[in-house]
């Protein structure tokens, strides 16, 4: 008799048979050309996806299950030269499953709460009590989704606590790079780097499991910049920050992309505003080249899709 | 003993003798090489401007009189070819001279409280209740503003109530398009096109006579894109509009550049923000071809600036 | 036994059993890989179009039917999650058989006879005896077409009566806007609108429903601007229209593209040819929207091509 | 008693008395600050220009003398660091004067009676007699101006037999290339490249000795590529070249700039048009350098206006 | 019994019975739903490739097989409406079979031998000692590659001798255009337009027949234009050529491409750097459309896709 | 009998009797309306520079003065608006002069002695081999150089120890940054950021006191890109650093202009590069913005020429 084995996707090899929690994606309910129906779908863990197909579906599964766990026993076989799994048997994950959430989602290669931690200490840091003041009020409205989404929809950081690991990074850098530009502000620049994605958490839909699905209809229709800046002028109005302040914020946000073809409302005209746009682009810039080489032989990589062109590993 | 006429900058000819109101512009006292003080200036009205000298200047007019009306007496001459007034008296106008502020300053051609009237009316057409109370309360706001200001620091609508003149007849082609495209929300149109340019208000520093000198601060690092939207946003909140309706007029005010090189924070991605953000364009092209062609002789014309080419005026 | 219905293409459902006329597209005889043959298609009508296989081939239909009317009896299946039709009888249409060709092809959403009457209306109403001359000429010359075919290959204004709704529209547009903007000469407005699109007849080839199917070798290598503009220059030379006026006119149907990056040959050198390029512009972006969106349900569409990115219908 | 000398422009020094013929540039009437009358200009030959003043002006030479040759007697002067000409007599030149047009105004470096012949002769070498009969029909049409004019109005070939030049060689080009790519048409080839520039000579308004000085109203709004694409519409129907070899003509004329954003109306589709477009920007590109480098020191030679940037001249 | 035919890849037809030596290229092993082994590939000559499939698959054909010439004996057949081979016996060639390499690989259509003494004769012609002798030397040292690798991946020249076929004509016209343009030194540009693509053959993998596969590490990560500036500068050093002379020439190579946004390292900034750009984008260009006319039907071609559009082919 | 005062250039008003030394500037020799001699020129320290004229000229002062110390005595007046010194004596420097260079010559904020040692301990902290020998090699080389050279002609860091500066923070930057992205090589990196801009030294002429004045003709042909990285190749090859080192320094300096707009000559393919790429614009951008703030009353700037739009100050 077979035994069945607990696998990450990854890992699978032709022949295995495979038992455990998935991810259920584009469940797809089909009929083959005999009239029977079947339900073709992806099962996917934070190692990676792989298709499937169950040929006893009874309707048992829906669009509703969608991106949320699933028990599965099948087999992995070879179908035109890529791996899929024949399942045999799949149901909804119940509570009480023993499922294991970091296992089953893609989540940043940094310890939370500690980051966490971190970067709340890096506020406290803040030395003009206006910019502390806010920053400490934006974090007390935006606190439980700044903990845990991914900051992006794909190309980089999407995966869970991508926007705490883009957050914290960059406000290292901004406490860095104040020593070196002295004419820099550091409390703007330090407030202006914790506040600039935190319309993040409103420009996305997420999944059950916290992933980003698709732009929300307000995050489609004026975007994240926007929101953003909208709220530092809505937050430091109802505590009393100054105009200037408050401007001066509101700037960063709505410059953080740097240039209008990258998504700016308007370049930026002041030493803080360019100095946050620039650890922006790069934190975004290695972290989306970290993805790209991870776990790839030395040599050349796939064409990278955001920069158009293939990267080389030198391992 | 010489007369003295009034005439029009315009029309002054060599070895005029001219008296009368004018603006003053760029006021700069000067040293001759052997040390004699005089003064340096430019006087305007709304047919153009001339080169002025007074030499007998004793410190009586400083920066702060640049854009108001002095009282002038003086000779025109040629200088190198070009039009010159010697100027023999020179005082700030008092309380009470008898100023004709349209003489003085370049106003739009319409007639701004039958236009102000007939922009009114077009808002009271609306249906909706939502998008119309927000229109009325926008107007209540900025009635004075929105009245009298230009709409462009240069380029096109640089004058008095040049604001109210691309409004209304944006409000107009708004109106008349929507019968064509039924599937455009008339309201939406109205209220968005209605509202877009009144953060103008705030983007510019007006001179005493009610011209633009230069962006404000909050103007030059916010832009009248964002601090529109944001005003819709408050306003809507205070007095009770749906979120939807207040999203997809923030919407209209964020993309009404139409492109990120043009200035949109957010390309237009409705039906309603697409066509406010052409006939817009429309407008302030045809604008902009009145003014280089007013005037002109029939042939070419100078090079217009913003187009980067001459135009062919067949008269 | 089965009762066959009547269906259009967008409402087939399956396991339905349907009967009717459709356009046959792309017949192309195969080969299975047992050795039979087979003919797979798809059939169409102006609500949309649906994969087709018919068994029993034996070569009675070609590629000369493609395009044209057939008489089919099949049934609706689902194949890999795509609508799939299985033809057991299929022939061309003949001479008599009861065609409804407005459900066959899609055509624009106006009453094509009264358009046309309300188009020529408008030239009527051109002051200026050689420009209205100039257009009842063109008119005579080019009735049969302009009165029928598409304005566009793909991308908006693509079906039957396209090119005489995108004209009908735009003279509607350039007889409004002439009141507003007094400086442009609406006789030259109106002529060369109505003649601007007017070589698009000589620019595609049509299909035997009037569809267009691709460019004509003239109108891949010389295109409708030049084309169109020569021909007003031949025919105010044989009827004697003044050369600046056909020199104004030809200039307007250079440059109707408005910059050299959307097809210009030359960029719009006057208030008439700026204006033509503008109002030509927004009817394409508004009834590319309205196509967009229509039938769509509320929320983002799908990306739209021409634009690169979704629209969002509010409802 | 001072002794004149007869001396180009370039090689006048201080302190020169000069006497000759030149051509009288931007003669523009001025008044001193004490009311007196002179005369400022410019002077010209073939070898430059040179400021000029002429203290005793009574009216006698006016806008209509500019760009014409005048008698000139005077002193070369320092003005501020730059040669000028302090003009004690001068006067419009006369029938019958010794004046040598070769001196005055700039050419091509070409013999042109021969150039011209040897051009004559390479329509000779065109094998298909229709391609050969239009060449010899629009060569009898445009005999006179194809002789002498510019091929421009500055940056390259803005001499007399500037056209013939530039053709020419671009006809030596097309023979040579023709050889190494068998699949291009020699013929058409040959006739699109002698014809390519005709409409130049309408395109431009040029001075009383044969050099640019703007371009013609048609020429503005219609551009050279248009009115040499119609000659060749109508010589062809004309004389009865097949519509097939006219299209192919016209298609190498509308696209010889190569891209839009070079002024073409389409993008070459054939080989002839795109080796046309190609020779064509070679013979400019090094006529350009040929002139940047004339009489140039070795070394980094001033910013070329058209190419951005400085040349290095090796010497 | 079924008699075996040998024939070119483009020539077979459906039912066909073929024998003969192709190229394997992509063999992929896989597996059918019931656990099948079989082979799935392409086999190439140089008039094209088919998709090919052998059932009986027991290992013997590996990826290091690809690119190499087999035997093979098989059947043509239909596989939705695309031609395809069921190969019934297949083997690795060995030492001895009668392999005709041109019939296998595309060649440039030049007599190589003949070609390659024409290209060493125009070398002869250099007059300049230290040109003559640098191209001698780098002809020395890349002879056994120059005559015989392609000179690109795809798009033009993907084919053996390319490099030789663009290097003799590119020389020619460099030769032929010398002589119209006489401030061009003949013997830099003759030297720069032999040497420009030599370090081509660092800059590609070469498959086991000598066409591209890909780029190589340093050839990705430097380009050939550093690498074959580096090799003139190390070359010149060797042998004694001077350091301005070597200088001009590693300026060639670095420029070549004429634009940044094509590749130029720098601009051309010399009369011979600019002509050997040009005259490169003319060879490179010409070749292009033979490749995309060769072989075609008269009208218009598929979509060249580095040009982004469909070429005329009159015929 | 007046008093003659020291005193920077830019604290000069009118009337003041001012002696000292400055550099020269533009010396240019002209000769007054009626034939007088004088000089022209202007007077520099590192505070700013004045327009001077010297009436008494007697041809002691040439071009070969030009950048170097003179000492001057004389008395600032007003001339149209604009400061300008009468000097009444001036003659060359000569050796014993008490002349303090750092108030001659504008340099960078820094303590250069300390920061050089500073840079050479980091490269102490590479712990590869071959690239901590590599970089000591370097060092060696360019010494003299790097310790004092400006990093630009204009711009940004266009001062003594510019150099030194720009390289140091961007190695301190590099060794920040190499903790957080540890896929990173942070020796490579570390080797890379010191060695990027060696070959400025090549590239750049230098005024007698240190500042650019123009390119050298290698630096204006080649780059300091492609000659830095030649020499990284040269080095590695003399002392034997491996093949696959020296490549990927190689490519760091070719690429670290980021995009090829910028001048790169390959785009960055490494993690490395990339971040290379970006500390570099990052701490050039920072720098232009110290500059263009520096001294500034808080508001709007003067338009920052290399971003095309002006800075806000907020002070």
């Amino acid at each position: 008799m077979q035994k069945y084995m607990t696998k990450k996707v990854r890992d699978m090899a032709v022949d295995d048979a495979v038992e455990g929690f998935f991810l259920l994606k584009s469940p797809t309910p089909k009929t083959t050309q005999n009239g029977k129906s079947f339900l073709s779908f992806r099962l996917a863990d934070a190692s990676g996806e792989i298709e499937g197909v169950f040929w006893d579906y009874d309707g048992n599964l829906h669009a509703t299950n969608a991106g949320k766990p699933v028990k599965v026993r099948g087999a992995v076989s070879d179908y035109n030269g890529k791996k899929q799994i024949t399942v045999t048997q799949i149901r909804a994950a119940k509570e009480g499953d023993p499922i294991d959430m970091n296992a089953l989602v893609p989540s940043a290669p940094i310890e939370p709460k500690q980051t966490y931690t971190q970067m709340v200490n890096l506020i406290e840091t803040i030395q003009d009590p206006e910019y502390k003041q806010l920053c400490v009020e934006m974090l007390a409205r935006n606190r439980e989704l700044l903990s845990c989404i991914p900051a992006a929809k794909s190309v980089h950081h999407a995966f869970r606590y991508g926007l705490l690991m883009h957050t914290y990074f960059m406000m290292c850098h901004a406490d860095y790079m104040s020593r070196f530009y002295p004419f820099v502000n550091r409390d703007l620049l330090m407030a202006g780097t914790f506040c600039h994605d935190l319309a993040k958490a409103k420009e996305y839909m997420l999944s059950p499991v916290g992933l980003v699905t698709d732009y929300s209809v307000p995050g489609y229709l004026l975007g994240h910049l926007y929101m953003g800046a909208v709220e530092i002028a809505k937050v430091s109005q109802e505590i009393g920050i100054s105009e200037e302040k408050s401007m001066l914020l509101q700037h960063m946000l709505l410059s953080h992309h740097g240039k209008p073809e990258y998504g700016a409302a308007v370049v930026p005209k002041t030493a803080e505003a360019m100095l946050l746009s620039m650890i922006d682009d790069l934190d975004a810039k290695m972290e989306l080249i970290r993805e790209s080489l991870e776990g790839q032989a030395p040599g050349m990589t796939e064409s990278v899709w955001s920069l158009g062109y293939k990267l080389y590993n030198h391992g």
